[in-house]
């Protein structure tokens, strides 16, 4: 009987948002939490014990540790290095420099004790991180991913269903590409109830048309609202990769855009962006390069090309 | 401060499963159980109480009582009279008879005390006892409905979902009609991240292309192989139901089809059967008479044919 | 990364109730029914893949299997044989004969396939057939263990909230012995809100004094109201039994006391019956013989010998 | 039928924490946050909407609102005012004088619109807090309370299960007195698996024997470990917040230390802190004056004499 281990890696805002929805989804009964700043990371698990006794579950085991207790994880989280702050420029994309040298510290570590344990990175500019950490340290095909457009498009679920006042549960569809400023919305895999996306303004009595341009602008400015508005994010991520983590647990197989770097899908190479994927318990067991109009195919090349330039500026692509 | 409370009317085999699901999902924090044999309310009530002690959430409330509980309750589920037996001809409308009395007696006993509850109908024929139901008695209109194609939607999920091997939460779309023989597949509703019904087998990989005429009639017959095999059905509709009511209780407005009398939808009247619905804490929010193809329009309408068929039959319309 | 994996044999009316729970509660992420009835372990196991879709977790992957499948089990939770009936004599020793053949085809079977998956034995007479199994077939020890007086436990707690209208949780002590009319509470053990046994109705303000004698008597009682009014009893013993198994897999060392051979303790040797017991991810991780007055004592060796009586009727002992 | 609304004043590090375990818990189908800071609150509310749609409960309702929305709040939960800083000397007292300001103006606003929801305080010095907003704005009595020692009992709980190697759910027993430095360990209520305190060595094969000057030192300085590692404690206190609201929405007559004014108990007036108390539908159902050796009262008395010493030097009594 093996019991399920999480390592979470960076316990800064993000990372310690993670521990505490993957103790409420009894995601694993051992949780270790990693951070350079080991005071940090021992902090949180000390706050977290405190909590566990009065957990509805039997009890999870939450302590810190260094590196090695990668070896025996069954998922690794990571979370770490720098966030954007408010008062920077709003690009994802100036992260690029710090977190790169963060992530190949990160990889280097992790890589000594595993390269098969399924790895959800969650560190910006998430596509970057993904890209290096994938395709540098000869890990497991598959088993590294970025959580992606994964939270673009629970926002965008969030608009819409807000919009026709309906559950955000019923709405279908995706954010793909980037994740980040370059993120698009594939209208054509939106649908709410089995009502294709062209026809929803007929059944669902919204008090306004839907317009197109502004929810795909506001699906990117409510990040920032987030983060200007309370210094950073992290709900909402934590429980984007939190959902991705119980999906490999339970080899659930749902479908969601995750980042992995493209091996010709839209004739794309050297960049990792999201596209829908299945995620099981290899982490993701499939792409799904499924048929976009001209007008997405454009948004997916546009956003790959962003991606490229910075992969290309630090060096990671020729 | 007002706990919510639930009313679970007849507690054969799926009314103790709606009991074991609504303390599970932690529907209610009082749970009353009603039966006409008062002793086997009284058991499946203090069984449960057994099992109480040991729950994660706090504590449930369960005891037995009789339809004077309606009286405060938030949600009542009817699971009363009679099913159909292995041994039987395998027609839930056979039933007709026998539960039309059966209905009348609860309802009559019901709207002594609450017409205003939300009234969620398991007992079959479903669109034959829920039509009694929400017309005969003054009830509030759209609080009353049947669990209808919830299940059949729920089944065929699960067929699609095993053919194209992804998880069954990411299959639309539903089946509509009749909660029994005449139930179909909307096929036009159906999509499976984003991905159309049409093109399915090109990205899902399936062993074998998709059957839609077998599927269709997998659906009825996955029912009776329930039936023969184990005697009775109840994890599947006890689940539905308590989603159903979950989804009152949070005001979630998920839409799922459930059976209501219609007012004209598709040109029909007189008769009670499942279309989308947004369900919320007033019930039935809204219904989606939704664009269907002329295939699956016929197929509403033999539907529809075939329930007044047995609402005449039984004087119940003219 | 490796799934739990749950086998369930005996898919009567307590196996089916512990396949609901171990949904309810993800116990693993996949779940095999066994049963010699080939068609009720398909019939169970294909209804609760209808209710799967409408699951708050990602999915569970359930089905029906033969013996071969515990090869690879992290749990095993036996249920089957034939309970007793409301018509037959109400003592559980009677089925010793017929379950004691069960048991040891059941154990023949599994053990052709493992001999260290934690083995939760749930089929009367528990202590009985947990002596059998656990002390016949070579099992790893401690990894094989009865659920035993965890449920009457769990009805003295429910007796206690009741009486002095506190949440069961907080009421705290076993009963012990053997899983049955001869199990007793250990008042000695009982607490409230750190209030002793002998100081409860100071401070709880019971509407009449608490009746030791009345409520001993009434935890067995109750048993067979159960039995006598539903026709079975499940509820309870499944949520008593998933509480094992969750603190299994959790290692969560839970203490609550569970049947399994005696080691002396006590001076008691050729036995099993339940002790408080530390469960955590090794079965029975240790066996507490706590201090227990005289009354206790007395009635912990007569629970034994009613046991032993048993045994040796059966050839189990000499 | 009447969806529960929680209201959580104050949005800083605590009462973000208190949104995350409430959705988590499903305490509520709808959730306001308030703060003096506006877009604090709509940060985090903002940021839970874009989490929601993940879920796996049906949906919960999260959103910014002003004071006004306590008018039909069914709990209030209070995190308002600045906590204590890292680099201040670490006591909470001398929060004392800015938080009784924060204190009075959070509850001037509240009392406009209700003196009757459950009104659940976390704001330090807690017992002081506590004492203000229950005695000094009329509001209904026993319905407006602290968290008191909830977390220190966790906090002891912890320490205990760690030394024993047991579930911490397993041991039973209070911190009581003030929230903060003089809270002390009620022994004579503790108890593992119905051992009592002073056997526990002798069953539970502590490394060494337990020291009980030192954990009751490390109960409180374990608060002050996580505040310099971290630098702010949170995941524990809400936690313990989650636990009381969902015994008042639940009625489940949990038993745990709240802080209340006091009537007298053990000859003590004019000062709020903890004593176990039952927690059910109308706050805090009773107080248990339980019966404490000789040195447990001294600490009592103590105890309340650094609280009322506070008390007096801010004029709050005489």
């Amino acid at each position: 009987m093996q019991k399920h281990k999480l390592v979470i890696i960076g316990m800064g805002n993000v990372g310690s948002a993670v521990l505490v929805q993957a103790v409420a989804q009894e995601l694993a009964a051992e949780i270790v939490c990693v951070d350079i700043n080991e005071k940090k990371a021992h902090g949180e698990a000390l706050d977290m014990t405190h909590a566990t006794p009065a957990l509805c579950s039997p009890t999870v085991s939450v302590r810190s540790g260094g590196f090695e207790e990668c070896k025996d994880a069954d998922i690794i989280i990571c979370a770490g290095g720098p966030s954007i702050l408010p008062d920077e420029k709003l690009d994802r994309l100036i992260l690029a420099k710090r977190n790169i040298k963060v992530i190949t510290d990160i990889m280097t570590e992790v890589t000594t004790y595993t390269k098969d344990a399924i790895f959800i990175m969650i560190t910006n500019p998430l596509d970057i991180t993904t890209y290096l950490a994938a395709s540098k340290f000869d890990y497991a095909p598959g088993k590294l991913f970025g959580t992606g457009t994964t939270l673009e498009t629970l926002r965008l679920k969030r608009i819409i269903a807000n919009h026709y006042n309906v559950n955000a549960k019923d709405v279908q569809g995706f954010m793909l590409g980037e994740h980040g400023n370059s993120a698009f919305p594939a209208w054509s895999t939106i649908s709410i109830g089995g009502v294709p996306f062209n026809e929803l303004d007929k059944y669902y009595n919204p008090p306004m048309p839907f317009d197109k341009a502004a929810s795909a602008d506001l699906v990117v400015k409510t990040a920032y609202d987030v983060l200007l508005s309370k210094g950073w994010t992290n709900t909402g991520i934590a429980m984007g990769a939190c959902y991705l983590a119980k999906s490999v647990l339970f080899n659930s197989r749902c479908i969601t855009p995750v980042s992995l770097p493209l091996n010709g899908e839209y004739g794309l190479n050297d960049v990792a962006l999201s596209l829908p994927s299945i995620i099981g318990e290899n982490g993701v067991e499939q792409r799904l390069a499924i048929n976009l109009p001209d007008s997405e195919l454009t948004d997916l090349h546009k956003s790959a090309d962003s991606i490229k330039t910075v992969l290309k500026a630090n060096n990671l692509i020729n």
